[in-house]
C-alpha cells in the first residue's frame, strides 16, 4: 500500500487561550470548566469541515494548552469540567474524513499526540491534585468517549437519545485506539464481555444501563444535568489535594524557524536531511537560576527548568510531525554542569512547593515524550557535554550512549537527586532501574557516585554502550549513525518500542505497546483504508467490501 | 497490499517422534537430548529448501510434539537439551523464503505457533520441573537463538566462528518476533542499550561477549564444549522438582475429517463457512471415568480429561490455519456435567501426582490457545450444554456468553475446583479473577455458589452477557452471529487482543499483545513486504528501497 497522501502542512504547537479555535476556558471558579464548541471550518488543512464537535489535530492541540495553561497560570483551580458548547452532543470524536485523507504516518502521530494529551488529563488529576469531570449534556462517541474516560468521573444526561459509544470497530473497522480499549478493561474495569458488546454497539449504551456496566458514573435526568454536574464537580474540587502556587505565566517560546531546524533559547534542532540525522541540542542554564522556590515563581516560564524543557518538548514535536523522514535524533547537551545540579537541587529541596512539583511534572512529560518519540536516539557524550542531573536522563533515555575516552580532555556525567525518582518513566520506574533490571545493585552504585564521573567510571557503571577513544571516535560515530540511518523505519520502530519500556506494564505503556501496535496494524489493512474499506467509504452509499480471512 | 499469495495446503497437527523429518529425540537418559537436524527438501510445501537448520511449520510441529512427549510419555526426564545435528550451525531460524512467500494471514498465524510453543518449553521448566538447556554447537540466528533464548541457560561454543544473532531487523526488516525482542529484556534483562546493539548487529556477539552482555550463560572453548554441556544438563537434572508418574501413551486422535469439519470423539468442529461461524462443541465424558490418580495412569491418552482437551487443541489449530474465513466459534458443550465434576475433582484431590499435574497444564494450555485464537468466541448455554467446572472455564474464555432463560427447561452451569486457580490465563489470573476486576468479591460469591446455577443466578452474579427467554432466544442468537460475522475482521482481532487480557501483564501477554502486533504491523509494511522490501529481496543482488518516513 504505497501511500499516496499528500504531506501534511506544517504543524505548530504553541497556542494561546486567546487564540483558540475550539475551546474556551472558564478559570474563574475552583473548578475550571472547559467547553469545546469545534467550528467546523477551522481545520488544521482543508477538507473535512469538524462537524458535531468532532475533531482534528488542531483541536487537540488547545485541548493539551489548557491543560498546561491550568497547571501553571491557574493555581486556584482545584477541577476541572470538561463539557461542550453543542446542543446534544458532547463530541464525536476524531473526525472521519480527516482521518480517511490522511497518510498512515499522520494518523499514527495524530493518535499518540491525542493519547499523550488524555493520559496528561489523569496525570493532572493524580500529581497535581486536580481530578477531571466530563460532562456529558449529550452523545460521547468514539474519541470523544475515550476523552471522556481519561476524566476521573463521567456523567451523561439521561434524556433518551444521548449514548456513550466506541462506534469505530462496527463503522469503520478501525480500533477505539485513544486508550479506549485499555481503559475500558484497565481503568473503568468493565467485564470483558460487555465491553465486547459495548465497543461493536454502534449506537452505544444510554443512561442507566451504562450506569450499570460502569460506562459512566451517573445519568441524571436532562433537568437535573446541570446540577448533578456540579455536584459532582465540587465534590472533586473538595478533595483535591492541589499544593498553593502563585500564577506564572507560560510565555511564547518565539523559535527561530528555518529550513534546516529550528533555534530556541536553550535547545537547536538542527537537520541533516541527506543523512536523516536530526541534532537535538539542550544546553544548560546561562546565568543565575532561581535559588528558591519563591525565586522560581519570580522568574517564571523564563526559568530554565521551565522554558528549556517546554522548548524541548516543542522541539520533539515538530520533529515528529514536520520532518518524517529523520530516521535518528543526536542528542547532545552543552554547558555548565553545575548550573543543572544547582538547579535540581533547588527542585529537590523544594519539592513539595506547588510550582516546583509542577515544573519537575513538566520536566517528567517532556522525557516520556522523548522516549515515546518513534526515531532512534543516540545521546553523544563529549568534553562539552552537560548531561548531569535531570539533563542526564536524556541520555539514560537515548537507545544508546556514546562517550569519548579521552587521555587529555575532561569528559564526564553526573546525577542528581533527579535521577533517583521524580522522573519516572512510563512503566513506572526511574530510568536506571529500568536500565539495570538484572543488577538493580547498579542503581544505587551510580546514585552514589558523587561528582564528576569520567569516561571509564561511567563505563564500568554500565552507563555507556560504548566509549570509543578520541582516535576512533570520529569514524566510529559516523559510521553509527549511518548505519542506523540505512536500516527500515519500520523496523526501528517496532524494535525500539519493544526495547525501551522492559520490566512492569501500566495502563500508559499498554495504551502505547499494546493498543496503538493493533492500531497502527489496522490502520494499514485494505479492509480499513484500501479503496473499498469501511474508513475510506465512510459516508459513501457503497457498502464497504471485506477480505474475510482473519489474521 | 492486496494478499496475492496462494493459500496454503492444509496443515495438520498430529505426528509421532517415529515419523519426524526434523528432530531426533533421545530419552534415554535423565537428560533428554533433543536434536535438530533440518531436512532440508522436507519443507511443509515446496519452495523453500531448508538450510543450514532454517525451520517452517513443520519443524515446529514436531518440537511441539516432542514437548508433548517427554511430558507425558516420558517421566523419568529430569531436564532437557536442545541441539543440532549440522556442524558449526545451531538454527538460523524461521526460512526467510518461506516468509517471504507465505501470505500475512499464515505468517501472523505460523509466528503465533511457534511463540506458543516456545512458551512451552518455559511452562514445561516452571511447571513440570522439566529445566532446558540450548547447547549451541554452532552459531544460533534469528529465531534460532529465539529458541536458545526460550531455555532456561545457554551453552555457546567459544570457536572463533559461532555466534548468537537477532539479524531480522538489519537484513530483513522485520522484528525478532518469536519473543525474541522480549525476551531479551524481560527474560535475560539485557540492558536496553546493548539490546539495541545486539538486535542490529547482524554478525551477532560471540564468546565471551556474549557472556559478559548475559546473551548466553557460558561460552568454553569448542574442545570443552560436550563437557560444558553435560555440566549445565546435569546441574539443571538435579535441581528438577519432576514429581514421579507411570508413563503414558499419547494414541492418535483419529479425526474424522471432511469438508465441512472434524468429528472426534469428545469435540466436533463444524463449519458453517456461508455463515462464517465454527460450532466447536466439546462433549462430556460419557462412562466412567477414572477416579483415581492410579487409575487415570491406566486409561492413560484415553482419559476424557486428556483425550478431549488434546482434541479441542487439534480443532483450534486445524481452525487457526486451514479455516482462515471463519470469523466466529459457537462454543457449545454437551452432557453430563457431573461427569465432568468428578473428573475435576478427582485432579483437585490428586494435584501432586505427576500425571494429574501435567493433565491440568494440558487443560491450561488449551485455554490459553482457545483465548489466543484470532476469532470471535460466542459460548451457548442451553439445555443440553455441561459448562461445568473446567469445562465453565471455556465460556468464561469466550467474548460473550450466551445463556437461554426458560421457564420449563434446566439451564445451568456449575463451578468446581478447577475455577479458582488451577488453570490461569496468560495474564496469570484465573478467568474469574479477569472478569470481576472491578468487584474482586465476585469472584468468592461465583466460587461460593454451590451445585447447577440457573439463568437467573447465573446472570445476576456476572457469568451471562445476555439471558434471553425462549421466546427471543433464536431471532437473537441468530443476529448475534450475523452481526459479528459482518464485521471487519481485523478490527474484532485488534479489539480482541486488547479486551481479552485485562489486568496485570506478563511476558507472555507482553509477547502476544506488544512484539506480536509490532511485528503484524511490519509483516505489512512495503519496507519488509513490497516489491523492494527487504524480506521480498533477501538473497538477491537488488538492495531493498525503503520509504524513509517514520511512523
Amino acid at each position: 500500500m504505497g501511500d499516496s497522501h499528500k504531506p501534511h502542512p506544517t504543524v505548530r504547537f504553541e497556542t494561546h487561550p486567546d487564540r483558540y479555535r475550539h475551546w474556551q476556558l472558564d478559570t474563574s471558579g475552583p473548578v475550571a470548566k472547559l467547553t469545546m464548541n469545534v467550528r467546523e471550518d477551522e481545520g488544521l488543512r482543508p477538507g473535512y469541515p469538524l462537524k458535531l464537535n468532532s475533531y482534528d489535530l488542531g483541536v487537540d492541540i488547545e485541548l493539551a494548552d489548557a491543560i498546561m495553561r491550568i497547571r501553571f497560570e491557574h493555581p486556584d483551580v482545584r477541577a476541572l469540567e470538561i463539557t461542550s458548547g453543542k446542543d446534544r452532543i458532547f463530541c464525536s470524536g476524531a473526525n472521519i474524513y480527516m482521518l480517511g485523507s490522511s497518510s498512515h504516518a499522520f494518523k499514527v502521530n495524530f493518535c499518540k499526540f491525542t493519547n499523550e494529551t488524555r493520559l496528561y488529563l489523569e496525570e493532572m488529576s493524580a500529581e497535581s491534585g486536580i481530578p477531571t469531570l466530563a460532562a456529558l449534556n449529550g452523545t460521547a462517541s468514539g474519541g470523544g468517549y475515550e476523552l471522556a474516560i481519561a476524566c476521573d468521573e463521567i456523567v451523561l444526561a439521561d434524556d433518551g437519545s444521548s449514548a456513550v459509544s466506541l462506534p469505530e470497530a462496527p463503522l469503520l473497522a478501525v480500533l477505539p485506539g485513544t486508550g479506549g480499549l485499555t481503559r475500558l478493561v484497565d481503568k473503568r474495569k468493565i467485564r470483558r464481555d460487555l465491553a465486547d458488546v459495548f465497543s461493536t454497539v454502534a449506537e452505544g449504551i444510554r443512561g442507566k444501563r451504562a450506569v450499570q456496566w460502569n460506562l459512566v458514573d451517573d445519568a441524571p435526568p436532562k433537568a437535573k444535568f446541570d446540577e448533578a454536574v456540579k455536584k459532582h464537580a465540587d465534590a472533586l474540587a473538595a478533595k483535591s489535594k492541589r499544593k498553593p502556587f502563585k500564577a506564572i505565566t507560560l510565555s511564547p517560546l518565539e523559535a527561530k524557524r528555518s529550513e534546516t531546524g529550528a533555534e530556541y533559547k536553550y535547545v537547536t534542532l538542527a537537520l541533516d536531511k541527506g543523512k536523516r540525522v536530526a541534532t537535538l541540542t539542550m544546553r544548560a542554564p546561562e546565568g543565575a537560576e532561581p535559588a528558591t522556590a519563591d525565586e522560581l515563581q519570580k522568574a517564571g516560564a523564563n526559568a530554565w527548568a521551565i522554558r528549556a524543557w517546554r522548548e524541548l518538548d516543542d522541539a520533539l514535536l515538530d520533529l515528529r510531525f514536520n520532518h518524517l523522514d529523520v530516521g535518528v535524533i543526536r542528542l547532545e547537551t552543552r554547558g555548565d554542569q553545575d548550573k543543572v545540579l544547582a538547579v535540581d537541587k533547588m527542585l529537590a529541596a523544594n519539592k513539595d512547593d506547588g510550582l516546583v512539583r509542577e515544573v519537575t511534572l513538566l520536566m517528567k512529560r517532556v522525557l516520556k515524550r522523548l522516549e515515546m518519540t518513534s526515531r532512534s536516539i543516540f545521546a553523544i557524550v563529549d568534553p562539552q557535554s552537560a548531561f548531569a542531573g535531570s539533563m542526564l536522563e536524556l541520555a539514560l533515555a537515548a537507545d544508546r550512549v556514546y562517550m569519548l575516552d579521552h587521555p587529555d580532555e575532561d569528559v564526564a556525567v553526573q546525577t542528581s537527586a533527579m535521577n533517583a525518582g521524580p522522573l519516572p518513566m512510563a512503566n513506572g520506574l526511574t530510568r536506571l532501574q529500568s536500565r539495570f533490571l538484572r543488577e538493580p545493585e547498579r542503581v544505587g552504585r551510580v546514585l552514589e557516585t558523587k561528582g564528576p564521573i569520567d569516561t571509564q567510571t561511567a563505563n564500568d557503571l554500565g552507563l555507556v554502550t560504548f566509549a570509543p577513544d578520541d582516535i576512533d571516535w570520529d569514524d566510529e560515530i559516523r559510521i553509527a549513525f549511518e548505519e542506523r540511518a540505512s536500516m527500515s523505519p519500520d523496523a526501528m520502530t517496532g524494535m525500539e518500542a519493544s526495547l525501551r519500556w522492559g520490566g512492569p506494564e501500566t495502563m500508559e505503556t499498554k495504551i502505547f505497546g499494546r493498543l496503538s501496535a493493533w492500531q497502527n496494524w489496522i490502520f494499514q489493512r485494505p479492509n480499513a483504508v484500501g479503496e473499498r474499506g469501511a474508513l475510506t467509504l465512510y459516508g459513501r452509499p457503497e457498502r464497504p467490501e471485506f477480505d474475510w480471512n482473519r489474521t
